[in-house]
C-alpha cells in the first residue's frame, strides 16, 4: 500500500516561536502514523508573496503556466494527498507570506479553473492566535476566518474537506499554569494531525499492531 | 484652512491594469476637491510585505519601534486625514502584497495597542473583484471581506469611519456594452473618493464656487 503524504507548510519569522514548536509536534505525530511529511519552512525558504506579471492569469489559456518557483511548489504540493497550513493569525486572517503562497501557486489552471483540480485530498488550516477565543467569538471571527478557509480557498479549488483549528490565547492572558496551557495547545494541533493521518491511512500497519 | 491629506495606497503587478486607472480617477476626484493626495504605489515602490523579527512586537514594549522602512511608511500614513486602499480582490481577501503593508505598518505601539492611534480619522477600501455581485453574496463574501477590513482591521485600530466599496465583475462576464461597464465600475470608485474629500474639506472653497 503506498503512503499517504502531507505537506506542512509554515509562517513565523522565528523558528524558537511558539507556532514552530507546534509543527514540530504536527510533523512527529504523522511520521508515527506511517505518514510521510514534506516540510515548508516559508520564511526559511525565503518564499517571495508578491504575485507578479509571470504569474497573472490568462483567463483564455489555463493552460499558460508561471514561474518556474511557482510550478516547482505547485508540482509539489500535488505530489501531497494533503496539506497542513500552520501559521500564527494576523489581523485576522493569513499572514502575508502566506498569503502569497496562496495567491501565487494556488492559480488558475493548477488548482481551479477549466476543470483543473490539484489532487489534493484535504486541507487543515491550525491558526495560532493571540486573542481569547471569547475574543474571537464576540465578533465572530473565528466564523469569518473558517469561512474564508474552508469555502473561500479551499472549496474554491474544489477541495471540500477542509478543516480550520484555531489555537486560542496564545500570549497567555489570564493563564495560571502557563506550561499547561501550551501544552493543552500543542496537543490539539497534534489530534488534528492524527485524525488526518488515520484518515489518510485508514488501514495502516501500525493500527493491526497497537489493537 | 489646513488641507486634508489623503493616502491613496494601491497594489496591482501592472501600471495599465483597471486597477491603475480605478486610482487615478480617485486620485484625480480628490485632487478635484481640494484634498492632498499621497500616492504609494506598493509594487513599483518594491514594498517588502514579509514581516520578519526587526517588525515583530514586543507586548512588554510598545515604544520599541521596528524597522526603518516600516518606521518611515508609519509617519506617512500618519501624516494622512485618510488613507484610501485600491486593490484587486484576491481569494476574497487582501493581496498579499498589501496585507503584509498591514502586517508590518499597522502595528503595535503605531497604529493600537498601549493607547496609542494613527490620527487617521476614515479609511476606505476599493477592491475590484473578478466575481459577479450575485456570486458574492450567494456566499455571503461581501459580508465577510466588509467585516474583516472594517472591524478586523480599521476598528482594531480605532477608526470606526471606514467603508468597502467593491466594484464586481471585472472579467465583464455576460456583459453587452464593456466600456459602460468599465466607466461604471470607476465612477463607483470616483464616487467614494468623492464623498470622503467631502468629509474631510467640509467647507472647502470649491464649493462656495459652485453653487
Amino acid at each position: 500500500m503506498p503512503t499517504a503524504r502531507v505537506l506542512v507548510a509554515w509562517a513565523h519569522p522565528r523558528t524558537d516561536s511558539l507556532t514552530a514548536r507546534v509543527v514540530e509536534g504536527v510533523r512527529g505525530q504523522l511520521q508515527e502514523r506511517g505518514v510521510e511529511v514534506d516540510t515548508l519552512d516559508l520564511y526559511r525558504a525565503g518564499w517571495d508573496p508578491t504575485l507578479d506579471v509571470d504569474d497573472e492569469p490568462d483567463w483564455d489559456d489555463p493552460d499558460r503556466g508561471y514561474s518556474e518557483e511557482v510550478m516547482a511548489q505547485a508540482a509539489r504540493a500535488m505530489a501531497a494527498d494533503a496539506v497542513m497550513f500552520v501559521f500564527p493569525v494576523w489581523w485576522y486572517s493569513l499572514p502575508a507570506i502566506l498569503k502569497g503562497y496562496v495567491d501565487r501557486v494556488w492559480n488558475w489552471g493548477l488548482f481551479y479553473g477549466a476543470g483543473h483540480r490539484s489532487g489534493i485530498a484535504a486541507v487543515r488550516w491550525i491558526g495560532l492566535a493571540g486573542g481569547t477565543r471569547r475574543s474571537f467569538e464576540k465578533r465572530s471571527y473565528d466564523q469569518m476566518i473558517t469561512h474564508h478557509l474552508n469555502v473561500g480557498i479551499a472549496g474554491y479549488c474544489g477541495i471540500q474537506d477542509s478543516e480550520v483549528t484555531l489555537l486560542y490565547n496564545t500570549l497567555g492572558e489570564d493563564v495560571n499554569d502557563a506550561e499547561a496551557h501550551y501544552t493543552g495547545l500543542r496537543e490539539e494541533a497534534r489530534a488534528a494531525a492524527s485524525a488526518l493521518a488515520r484518515k489518510l491511512n485508514p488501514i495502516a500497519p501500525w493500527e493491526d499492531a497497537r489493537n
